[in-house]
């Protein structure tokens, strides 16, 4: 081992600063901002948060954690329940984190993916204490090289005071080679992007760091957690064959290709389900420029259906761990990792035209989408890359059942309860009932699209019954609501366990 | 005349396509989509137009009107009231479009500015019929020189069968130079805008259009439409001090310089009494990055305070109208115009660092803004350029007085009843109460700030007693509400006409 981590070490006297997680997590200061690094359950921090968990017994210690995205159980279930975290952002994604933050006791800052790195820039968030970045190797020539994720690690390794790594030597060297780190300089000076292409490298292959900074280096052997997501079901087989069938008639009304255009699709067993139903498409020669590159992606690329795949993070099952990173070289000239703010920023995404998926947690008549709050008071994930993507797409398109909890809720609503998406940013909605396209709709015109298409039949009448009523009390207004009713069916669902009206009354 | 316009005609046989408005107006085929020049009353068809409601008023004709922006009364006003448009996109200001929208009578898709050429790029918006555009000239080089709007007219020129062009010799042909024409090309084939100054040309000085497609030459006289601006009250000048005041905190604390950063404003009188604020401050060297250039750029121009401006558009009074066109010579190398897409462009927004300042019809308590929708359905205007500029600025700030219809109405509400720009859209908020700066907050941080600093005082105590009875019956999730209550204040105004809750009970 020892030998493995020299040969990970390139610079002279870094050896020097390895030591032991707790010797690490004590250097840790009570009260300060730390960046990490992670996206997704990838590439994140794991055992000096650990280690963390364990000082955290014996003392009082608070620190404000930010991080690329979610990350695995290490920080934001074990770190979160040891109560060391005061303020979190920019999104999160675990149960026990979750309920700290609906009980107030850690304070969310939920954020589009790509706005972070801007706001450590410009001095609102920070100043940065330490950056843990969990990293591969840090090479003879000065690069901090990440894991399986970017993230946010370039802009926390170039602010913090100071950076402790994790030197992680059970992934794999072949890691080195697949970043293309590119930091936008300060506003107002900076060049523009030079990416013309998703598969275009324009940066270095690791972070340039100052190893005086280097405050501890710790030696990892904690493999990712595993993504999470589930096999499709039927409902989400459906809701992918709809979306293959749209995009062949796109094609056929001439607006896109067989290689459609670069596809970006959310985290989760929804969308991973959707880019699986490529494999039996037509399309080819896709390229994918995205957040996060879930199974998928792998199996799509096996397939010889996607010719390239460009992303912040690579978030796999533990089957597709072992295939993947066994076998990296085989992937290694056909995808890259970028910093969250390039592969999310709107100059990229709108340049490329990118196809964007995500998965609404509800959404109403007109088309505007809740991401994020649960019946508008308690945060769910958190609004993540979305919003980046879908005001910037070429096609932003929004999946969700059309219903939850057996039945008892409709996924559309008269009125979001929260809204994350407005009405302006959305241009599909696909639910396993069907496809409403709204691009270039007034919401009255979406309204019988959504609900004849994507809304449960057990609601389409009660839906229409709403919007009924509102057009005659106000006649037709832009947007016809009866405010008295607009969110009655959250009422209802908190008092009667359903949205369904004869219950109400 | 015959001579002018003969100088203004610079390709050979056009002349030959000059007809009257009514012999152009003959030529638009009902039930087609239409495209015409004009942003914010300035560069806007106007002869055509009004031939087509002389036309109205023998037979039924529909159209479907895209342009810029707001336009004057020859279309959003006389036009719609002669029940010729169908469909209304992107952006409107006038009281009998509105009126006409509000009663059904015209279809309209309220839209981000930046986001209309992109569709029709897409072949959402199409086929286009006809553009109208108003041209100062039409060059020996085959350019079309627009007037004092760019907009959308490059797009509409780019994918229209053919073109109706209103020469307008009243303005001033030393219009001739101040625009900068860059489109971008098909998504995925683009390169990256070459801008990195507000200041930098990067185009052509006019529209290239192919002379076959010129249907006809219509020769105008009419001026543009006033700008409405009001000069500034007690309370407008209260935000704007204010602002100046936060500007200043901001170099203090080392994250602007007295340069600042391009400066974005919306339309109207509180932006323009912002901008006026200028006149008197130590800020120097400022550059201005916007949508509509109106009579405070140019008064700060005239101070030595504004060293440039860039935007899509010139509305002024009738009073700057004739200063700044009679003397254009003085500010034509301190003033460009550039189309929408490229002034309202994230790529551009974001890379600059712009500030941008934008009205808020209303916010609430977590910091959404609704910018559009008048107690949630009825149309105001539109959402216009203010999704382009607050996503993306390096600072994006609301302001609003915290009342309105003498008091009965707080403009901060617990929740608002149309959401346009999201909570993680929201900067800072400006009332004549104060300031609100939420940068970095999370929901429940940003309430006693927004309460505190913004409300009025008359409605301090309700929205206390809103959010505190909140969170007693939910207890600390991310964002308290009471779906019950939530909208209640609206259904309060329309029954009792005050948001007041004495007066509820």
């Amino acid at each position: 081992m020892k030998e493995q981590i020299a040969k990970r070490l390139g610079i002279k006297g870094l050896e020097e600063k390895v030591m032991t997680a707790s010797e690490a997590a004590a250097l840790i200061v009570d009260g300060t901002v730390v960046g990490m690094s992670g996206f997704t359950r990838a590439g994140d921090a794991k055992v000096v948060p650990m280690a963390l968990v364990e000082r955290a017994k014996n003392e009082q210690i608070k620190i404000d954690v930010y991080t690329g995205a979610s990350l695995g159980p290490e920080v934001d279930n074990h770190l979160a329940a040891a109560g060391v975290i005061n303020k979190r952002g920019p999104f999160q994604g675990d149960r026990v984190m979750r309920n700290l933050i609906n009980t107030g006791e850690i304070t969310y800052v939920d954020a589009h993916l790509s706005h972070n790195a801007e706001l450590v820039r410009q001095g609102v968030i920070g100043p940065i204490k330490h950056a843990i970045i969990e990293a591969v190797a840090i090479t003879e020539d000065g690069y901090l090289i990440p894991t399986t994720s970017v993230g946010n690690s370039p802009i926390f390794a170039d602010y913090a005071e100071n950076i402790i790594v994790e030197l992680n030597i059970t992934h794999p060297e072949t890691l080195i080679g697949i970043h293309d780190i590119y930091v936008p300089g300060e506003q107002g000076k900076r060049e523009p992007f030079p990416i013309t292409n998703a598969d275009q490298r324009i940066g270095t292959k690791g972070i340039k760091i100052d190893p005086a900074k280097i405050q501890a280096i710790v030696i990892s052997e904690e493999p990712d957690a595993p993504s999470l997501i589930v096999p499709p079901d039927e409902e989400t087989q459906k809701m992918a064959d709809q979306l293959l069938e749209f995009f062949q008639s796109e094609i056929d009304a001439g607006r896109l290709t067989k290689e459609l255009m670069p596809l970006q699709s959310g985290v989760g067993s929804v969308a991973n389900a959707v880019l699986d139903g490529f494999a039996n498409s037509d399309f080819e020669n896709l390229v994918v420029s995205s957040e996060v590159l879930q199974d998928a992606v792998f199996n799509l690329i096996d397939a010889g259906k996607v010719r390239f795949a460009a992303a912040t993070s690579i978030t796999l099952t533990e089957e597709l761990q072992q295939k993947v990173y066994g076998n990296l070289e085989a992937y290694a000239d056909k995808i890259l990792l970028r910093p969250q703010e390039i592969s999310n920023h709107p100059e990229l995404i709108r340049r490329l035209g990118l196809i964007s998926i995500n998965t609404a947690l509800e959404l109403d008549i007109y088309g505007n989408v809740n991401s994020t709050h649960v019946s508008g008071t308690k945060m769910m994930n958190g609004i993540g890359g979305s919003g980046d993507f879908a005001r910037n797409a070429r096609l932003g398109i929004f999946v969700t059942k059309s219903y939850a909890k057996g039945g008892d809720v409709s996924s559309i609503v008269p009125m979001v309860s929260h809204v994350d998406h407005t009405e302006h940013d959305v241009d599909v909605i696909v639910t396993e009932q069907g496809i409403a396209d709204l691009r270039g709709l007034a919401p009255k015109e979406r309204v019988p699209l959504i609900i004849e298409n994507c809304a449960h039949p057990d609601f389409k009448e009660q839906l229409w019954d709403y919007y009924n009523r509102a057009v005659e009390k106000l006649g037709n207004v832009q947007t016809p609501h009866i405010l008295e009713e607009a969110l009655s069916w959250h009422v209802n669902l908190a008092e009667n366990k359903t949205m369904k009206k004869e219950v109400a009354k």
